[in-house]
């Protein structure tokens, strides 16, 4: 039914595309716009749309006065009465959360169900809910949203986004360089990190593998063989089990399994003992939180957009307005936890080691020692002001919370609770 | 009657070519360098120049004692004896401000007034004072002063900055790669910006603008297109207007002038609003500078080479024994700005926001962190002295400064001054 | 000997090769492999080995069930057996001690006496003793360990780290790309600055030097002209000598003798200059040591592998588990100095200055800073205790230990000790 209603759909477009053809709208464009901006014009006419006779009205429509206001976006639909395959394709992919995994990080929060799908769809739909939203994209400027947030987020709606305007020249999208504008920078740096492996250095002679090859395997489905998304979701088993499977079999091409395997097992473990290294940076920030030593706390600072006055350590974590210590976390978290696993799973010792696992450890030393310094200014503070804190109800506050936070199962409450008690009878 | 001499001098010029020519001047050279410098000699003879007879001694003299003790430099003099026009052009250009943008930043110190040309000009010559110079090359030893600053910042005088030596091959200076040694790294990032924005991936493909597209459309004027320069300098509205056109037509090869307006006029929001970050910071420095509570204070640090024991926080801002928040300072204006900006506008969004912008907010937070600390410090050692501090004259010398500064209004500081006093009397 | 030795092994190979052709051997994996990993047998078969011969037993053996479990490894002596003066050229280079200057830094330790040789191999022998060994090695994770540093450093071991798996073609190990994966990063980027220096840039347009061009002037010996080695091993004056004058044979290429004399002096003054900002930093903090302020100290955190609870901020030093201050003194000498020494002589004016010289003072900036705020947290914190140091006799030891440190001669530790009792009397 589906299929019958995109054939109906695309045989009236081609009737439209004849119409417009014989009408000569071609023309109309092309008079100006060859004069105004002649390099559009020369990569349409050498792609094989301007070939094939498919004219600007085709995908920009015909109404100037909104195309003069850049009101018109061609956006996937557009592209997709011709290309459907390629659609459907994209559709399955993550790219399709481009927008919102930018706009769209309430659905990472801890307290998402993640088989309840209206936590984000509308009932029977693939649109998101307006109430999916990132807390980091809520705190930019318009300008910084669209220029730096969207221009890659909008790849959900976008084919240009990675095929460019106007042409159709295939071997553009097959070079890692049109992966690279988003695909980089300090919170995911997989292109850098490809570009220096030995597969992206062979690949600049002629021999490794590129973006593609690896990860384009089930064409659009880019993230076919991903099993760890970087969205912190949790695939069940069957899913990792499968992702890892279809790029075993990437791996396999020039590699031995036994081989393509220990790599994985070996960076599945580097990447547990990493987001060990900021589980425990986490752990001293709620303590101080607990404790009330953050500087400013919360409730000091401008509201978390879909927070509040809450401490949000997840991955709707900000940047701005935050206390030191937090900041040096969210560098830890957004990033060298980042580098370290980009560098591992594309085999970039450099990337994998010194810019991350080395940054991510340098960045729990300065946590503790600005973690010690927030204790010690208290104390002196406290002790300024002739207050004796009441030592003891602070730590066991402190620990009922973390049994609160499951940080602590209930017999570990007990035990450092009865201890703690003991101490201080002992004092 | 410019044109009259140099003409003189080019017939000249062609006269010594010729006789040298005869006297046999070039095989005197190549008989030696040809076995000792293999490389240059092969360069030579391949370029024009080596085509058409024009040998080392036009352009090096014949100078041997001073040629070997590296005393004869090839400046942008002896290339313009042949290639008038180009000379001319890059005359014209911000490149020909390279080694007084190096030494000679005292121009835009903010007590100049920028309309008069004998802050940095002998009256009537276009050559700038002795007493045009950079607190920050000052403050280098010679050996980095020479291969640090100076091996970028002599374009001003070296054609071969960007032409190499000996080679005459006009594919090169057509690549972004000449351009990159210079403009790159964490205080101008243009070469890394450009490479890896669209333009610069599609680029590599044959289909993208290179630097050269944009900036070269005046010939060697390479600042045709920039309305904001990156010294700070605040060109006349109708400078501005002039060079924003310039752009737009570049633009316009490829963009609709409404998207290409659109583009600029959101970085241009961006700019300030990256701006107004970086005021925020300073106006903090500032203030504990008016409270002496900069650690250590100008006064016991050693001086700045241009001012002394100032608080400098402009352009002639040094990274050497400062204070840590005013080191923290430098990164803010001199990198991370420059990166949002340089990101910006060469369409990169991942250098104007991760690298840029998102760094500025992070450093905004250790700033008021460090000011912060830097006051508790105070109050702490103050009471432990047993002294008391006159708090309310302090406020009020604060603010006094501030309107010294321009800071605040003759409105705003009668307010506050009324406040504080308020404040006080309630107490 | 030695020759007819190998002139023997030889011939047996070339026997075994002839022998295992004509029984098919080559048919044997092919059939899977062909099927399984059709890169790997691409590569292969259009390899001069293919063409020649040269199948997979050759260079894999022949025990599957080894295979399999990734047992077998094809290191340098299965080359070495055809590739004799490679692997001779190879042994006289730095490259063969990769693993040893990743597992062997114990060979630098400051009580080692360099013309030793038994420090680091067992007599009569190139193998080096278990006991050379690199403490931040020993730090890390299995898997870190062999992912990260291993990935690298095995090119002691392992001709395919350059050559890689299977191809056998030249231009592949001609190109500055098979170098980069290992010569990057923060602590060594090599390649990052040759890239964008003028050296690079012009190899990008057929033009400059390679880092074959200057580092393979004798065959596989890739150290042959580095004066100064990242070791920090110093090499007597006459080797510094001899390594200098084939280095500036390479420069003689295409630059005069005094240019490139010229040039390697500067660049080996910035580098001692830079020791001397890295050499102050050091001392701010065996001072602090000496004091015990260091927080945490050595004896309250986990033990250095190799020292145990010694202060160590040698080869060694390490980033784990370390003080603030320690880490940032850890960035300024391992990246900060490092960027510095490879940009100067990679003719890298960003590197050298902005990435690496720059860092480096204000690296120095924030270490002062900590140790002021070290410091008078330990006077409050003495003072809130009701303790009163008995400052002079801690002065006095903090002198003495810099005696033994031999950072003062006798002279003038007289003189300070004079002078503290002198202004001690005056009190």
């Amino acid at each position: 039914m589906l299929f019958h209603m995109r054939f109906l759909y695309s045989a009236l477009f081609l009737l439209i595309l004849s119409a417009s053809t014989v009408h000569g709208a071609e023309g109309e464009c092309l008079d100006c716009h060859r004069a105004n901006n002649e390099g559009i014009v020369k990569v349409w006419a050498e792609s094989s749309h301007g070939n094939e006779g498919i004219d600007c009205q085709l995908c920009h429509g015909s109404d100037h006065e909104k195309l003069d206001k850049a009101e018109v976006f061609v956006d996937t639909k557009v592209c997709g009465q011709c290309h459907e395959d390629a659609l459907d394709q994209h559709e399955k992919s993550r790219h399709v959360m481009g927008l919102h995994s930018g706009w769209g990080c309430t659905r990472n929060q801890p307290d998402r169900d993640q088989t309840d799908c209206s936590f984000c769809h509308i009932k029977g739909s693939s649109i998101p809910l307006s109430t999916v939203q990132c807390a980091r994209f809520l705190e930019q400027t318009p300008e910084v949203g669209e220029l730096g947030c969207n221009r890659c987020h909008q790849v959900e709606r976008s084919c240009a986004s990675c095929h460019t305007n106007h042409s159709t020249e295939l071997a553009i999208v097959q070079e890692p360089d049109v992966c690279a504008t988003c695909h980089m920078g300090p919170d995911h740096p997989q292109w850098e990190a490809w570009r220096t492996s030995k597969h992206g250095t062979l690949y600049s002679q002629g021999l490794g593998p590129s973006c593609q090859d690896c990860h384009f395997v089930q064409g659009h489905d880019v993230s076919a063989g991903i099993a760890y998304p970087s969205s912190g979701i949790v695939y069940p088993d069957e899913v990792v089990q499968k992702k890892r499977e279809t790029m075993l079999e990437a791996c396999q091409k020039c590699h031995s399994r036994t081989f393509a395997e220990d790599e994985l097992v070996k960076a599945d473990a580097i990447r547990a003992q990493s987001k060990a290294i900021v589980k425990e940076a986490s752990e001293i920030i709620q303590d101080l939180y607990d404790r009330k030593l953050l500087d400013p706390m919360p409730e000091e600072r401008p509201g978390h957009p879909l927070r509040g006055n809450q401490l949000v350590l997840d991955q709707q974590i900000l940047y701005e307005d935050t206390s030191h210590i937090e900041r040096l976390f969210f560098k830890m978290k957004k990033y060298d936890l980042a580098k370290t696993i980009v560098g591992v799973y594309h085999q970039n010792p450099d990337y994998m080691h010194w810019y991350g696992n080395a940054e991510l450890k340098m960045g729990l030393t300065d946590i503790r020692a600005e973690a010690k310094r927030l204790k010690m200014f208290s104390k002196m503070t406290t002790k300024e002001q002739g207050a004796k804190p009441a030592e003891i109800e602070e730590e066991l506050m402190v620990l009922k919370k973390r049994l609160e936070r499951s940080e602590l199962d209930k017999d570990a409450y007990e035990r450092q609770k009865s201890e703690l008690l003991r101490r201080y009878t002992e004092q």
